[in-house]
């Protein structure tokens, strides 16, 4: 199978690349415990299911959701092949799928931990163990292969597990819901390439019967004698099951089960066409997004729990922001983008790309951050007890590593996320450069420089006959975009945020400027810790301060309320070429008294910044997005 | 025996009589659970004493720690003998140490939890389970007893304790070293009064064996099968136990023992003149108030640990600032003083008294607060996890109730804090109304509306032939102080910060005015919280704002870069008579964006500050110290 839109980009194919040949080969090394190097947490993934499949003597190793990060891993590796063919990635990716396979029971079950460590225990914990999760990714996996390559085998494995899934669910009826859910939006992937309604079905019975019996894991708890983290079932919004999807109206709990759920959930409603389930997911959306998220598009603020807590609890040291969670919200923003053809969905996808999930990889793709703050000192970080979670230096790996592969499937599969088909109107989201065939006989080339100069351009070639309507996304931060059509100018006006390009014809060329102006941000005052502070954005990127640009330490600094951004200088790193900034600002002398009466004699700086995404690749110091202004 | 200083102050006399009137008969009523009021937590203190007296059935309830509870209360009742004689108080207090020498074993020992709970693991778990602390809190009430009734029995009682101590750890030679130092500082106190040698022995050689063992602990809990919190050993950071403690250079670990052993190393310096363990002293001192103090005198600001972590990260809402942290650090500011006779120790104790401990009660007198935030919002204190430690308001009582009867103990024993003397020297400390008779035949009174206006008299009398020379500290904080003496102004010359008076003659009127006007403080620029914002405090006191007094709620104001704060309005609350203070600031106006290029339109509005101490006495709301100026 083809891809439709073949990715060619300035900004993209680099990162592309690295993912390519240098990211996904890193990764399998790291799951086949092929790499073992200091400060390097032990995967064991790989190796798992060969004790599951009885090729290897051993016990079992890793969290119980140990198996996902091999079928992420397949997964990100499916979508590469689009990129790049590579026919010993696939012999490789052949072999594994074999292991599956030889790992999976008689009855369609598969799950390492519980076939090596617990197997008279399946499915009696669906509240920690994570059964559904792993089946979920490993679906993910199988169609991603399948659509990349035609080939069926990891198909079959995963639709025997999703048949006994069925069997026990729904014919059997017992009762349950995903302790973790992945599984809804992944039988939604399934029944889309399978067609067979029994997996869309099952999707409907996961997310229907979620917060109708929040008592269902103490129960199940009454019933069990074992425990994976000794969770409490009776914290229901940590699971989201205190109401049901449609009714409940803050984003709650664990940020990437509440995404993936959101996901599974606008996906359902899609195929469904259950508009109470649409309303759900955009009661969900605006708590997210609206109340609860950083101008990074990091979300889940809370490192206990990896959670949702309260409307404009926004705190930028403590941020956990786990980079799944933002993934997790690209995911829920395409759906709810083809769902209402709203480009304000877009907004935010952009926003948690280019910033949160470009920060979770260093530039030389080997290492990876778990947790994504907007403020770091490394005199704190990782060393007072608040701020365990943050680390000022991305690490090589992470025992819970389901980050590194999540990023990795999603940068391999940039091509998904770049446009979106409505009817006979083609909707360009993101500003990636390349090839877009949305039907036979229709291409629409896009060359784009977006984020180093705003520019892109869209050149239409079509059949005779043939009727292309193209609209494409104004971002809400474009405040002076200009459009030609083959030379001549035309005015904006935009539906839904998307400027609308009727009756196409053969040859036209649309030139589009966007604004990438950089400007100062701010914050809603209710958020507490950014009252008095500016954040400096440009186009998609939001930037930040770092130690090494600055003449003096970034804590003693302030931006001057009357100076305004402007472009430094343009850097060409491993992803594409993008801009430093400048801005006037002042810095603090330094003093050893603790309080004084008079704030400390203040001197002129002028500020240096770089794209958020860019931090922590150079050397140790600290950062902050939200900037003291006076 | 008769105080030497007999307090009459227009502010904390009324405080004093709080504590005497409604405080301790209210903590009595709690302690011996006669009352039982709905979110009011258990204490069973005095009840497990009955238990351990075999005079009543049932189980030990509470922490390890409850003898403690009652121990301060029977010392803050000692004290409150001496403000206000109360016969009845006396003969409950009499039967409840009656009781207490019931509970104690032939051999001397006291722990009503090891007794009832465990009484075969008595000594073996020294990390844990604080029979060494307790010991050190009954010793303090019985000297204090002793020394406000001339009664020995509770002395009796403790010496058979501290013996039987002293023949384990000094004669037997049992390794081992208080979990939580406190026992320290009592023994110094129980050699004061007694004389006997070897109680200074026992405490020099707790001090002595801290942090020359590192392991100590590890092996502790590797000859044992039980745990309380199942503490890590490891941690010696947390218990003041990696270093010798005359070569730690960081204030660390659990903020109350760090400041109950400096305590009982500053007295222990004092009786043996041991210079080194002075500058052991001053670099604990330093580290905690040069670098890692709260503008209120809060120290320790991390939950997790009840702990101090590391220079300069003070942040405001997390802040844990245990009550009994701050009286603690008064407790060393004392000692501290007493050996340099240098003023900078009681500024700091008037910061931490006239803030924190203050504001640890209601006015009321009923309700109290365990930890002590600079900011305050009840949307998320108590609900978002890292929060979970803070209270919006003062509860009724505490599971762990170490606090109320500490601040209890202090109130009632200020007399001890406010003078000290060093040889013909008597030097005034805080600036507390009242009779001082520093020895037979000099009598200094004392007028002061010190809180109110800035003014002290002092009026000498005395006898032909007595010298009198006295010090007076003149606050860093008072840029202006004016001196009369006998009507006459006197030129300011301070040593080691305090003025002196030599050679007084009988009937000498001195008259202080200090400069009680309110300013704006700044913190040093590397408190990244606090930058970009102001405090206000007028002489001893730090302001605050609260919702209830503003137009607006606090987190949408901010205070004008050129506005000085102005005395608003006198108040007289159940402490005494205070200020409000106002200042001129802008609200920005309510807006549902999240982020936005343009930050919020703001309109004047005048901010009223109530003192901190006063806070969260009124409807419950925001509460802020460090307020954002532009």
């Amino acid at each position: 199978m083809t891809n439709k839109f073949i990715v060619k980009d300035s900004f993209w194919s680099k990162y592309q690349n690295l993912v390519c040949n240098v990211m996904l080969p890193y990764q399998y090394a790291v799951l086949n415990d092929e790499l073992q190097e200091e400060d390097m947490e032990k995967s064991h993934s790989i190796e798992n299911f060969r004790i599951a499949a009885g090729e290897s003597k051993g016990a079992f190793y890793g969290f119980v959701f140990q198996d996902s990060d091999t079928a992420k891993w397949l997964e990100a590796a499916a979508y590469s092949l689009s990129i790049k063919p590579d026919k010993k990635l696939e012999e490789k990716m052949d072999d594994l799928i074999g292991l599956i396979g030889r790992a999976q029971q008689e009855d369609g079950y598969l799950d390492t931990y519980f076939t090596v460590a617990r197997p008279n225990d399946k499915w009696t914990n669906l509240q920690e163990g994570h059964e559904l999760y792993c089946a979920g990714h490993m679906i993910e996996a199988a169609v991603a292969y399948y659509e990349a390559t035609g080939k069926k085998e990891l198909l079959h494995i995963v639709k025997k597990n999703a048949d006994l899934i069925y069997r026990i669910f729904v014919e059997e009826g017992k009762e349950g819901i995903p302790g973790h859910p992945e599984i809804e939006l992944a039988l939604v992937r399934l029944y889309r390439v399978t067609k067979e309604e029994k997996y869309l079905q099952l999707a409907k019975h996961f997310i229907d019967a979620r917060g109708k019996d929040p008592k269902v894991f103490v129960r199940e708890k009454e019933n069990r004698d074992w425990t994976v983290w000794n969770c409490d079932p009776k914290d229901t919004d940590y699971t989201q099951n205190t109401h049901p999807v449609r009714d409940e109206t803050n984003a709650v709990g664990h940020a990437v089960r509440a995404l993936y759920l959101c996901t599974g959930m606008a996906m359902t409603a899609a195929e469904t066409k259950d508009e109470t389930l649409v309303d759900g997911c955009k009661r969900w959306w605006d708590s997210v997004t609206k109340r609860r998220m950083y101008i990074t598009g990091g979300v889940g603020n809370s490192a206990p729990g990896e959670a949702f807590t309260e409307d404009y609890y926004l705190p930028n040291d403590l941020a956990y922001n786990e980079t799944c969670a933002s993934i997790a919200l690209i995911f829920f923003a395409r759906e709810m983008a083809e769902l209402t053809n709203e480009a304000s969905y877009i907004d935010v996808m952009e926003k948690a790309l280019y910033n949160t999930v470009l920060a979770s990889f260093q530039l030389d793709g080997k290492h990876f951050f778990y947790t994504n703050p907007l403020e770091v000192n490394p005199k704190y970080a990782h060393i007072i007890p608040v701020l365990n979670h943050v680390f000022p230096r991305r690490p090589k790996w992470h025992g819970c590593a389901c980050c590194p592969p999540n990023a990795a499937r999603l940068i391999t599969s940039l091509d998904k996320y770049a446009w979106h088909q409505s009817g006979k109107t083609v909707y360009s989201d993101l500003m990636i450069g390349g090839t877009y065939q949305p039907e036979e006989g229709v291409t629409i080339e896009v060359e784009s420089s977006f984020e180093q100069d705003g520019k892109v351009t869209y050149r239409i070639a079509k059949e005779n006959g043939k009727c292309v309507k193209l609209a494409v996304r104004i971002p809400a931060w474009s405040k002076e975009t200009s459009i030609m059509v083959n030379g001549v100018g035309k005015e904006i006006y935009t539906e839904g945020g998307y400027q609308i390009f009727s009756d196409l014809e053969n040859g036209t060329i649309i030139q589009i400027q966007f604004d990438m102006t950089p400007h100062k941000m701010y914050a809603n005052p209710k958020i507490a810790e950014d009252t008095g502070k500016c954040a400096i954005v440009a186009g998609p990127f939001t930037y930040c301060i770092e130690d090494v640009d600055q003449k003096v330490e970034v804590n003693r600094v302030y931006v001057k309320r009357d100076s305004m951004p402007k472009v430094k200088q343009t850097i060409d790193d491993q992803i594409g070429k993008v801009h430093k900034l400048s801005i006037e600002g002042r810095y603090y002398e330094e003093t050893d008294e603790l309080y004084m009466e008079q704030s400390p004699k203040t001197y002129p700086l002028t500020l240096t910044l770089v794209p958020y995404y860019a931090w922590g690749n150079r050397q140790e110091g600290s950062m902050k997005v939200w900037i003291p202004e006076r």
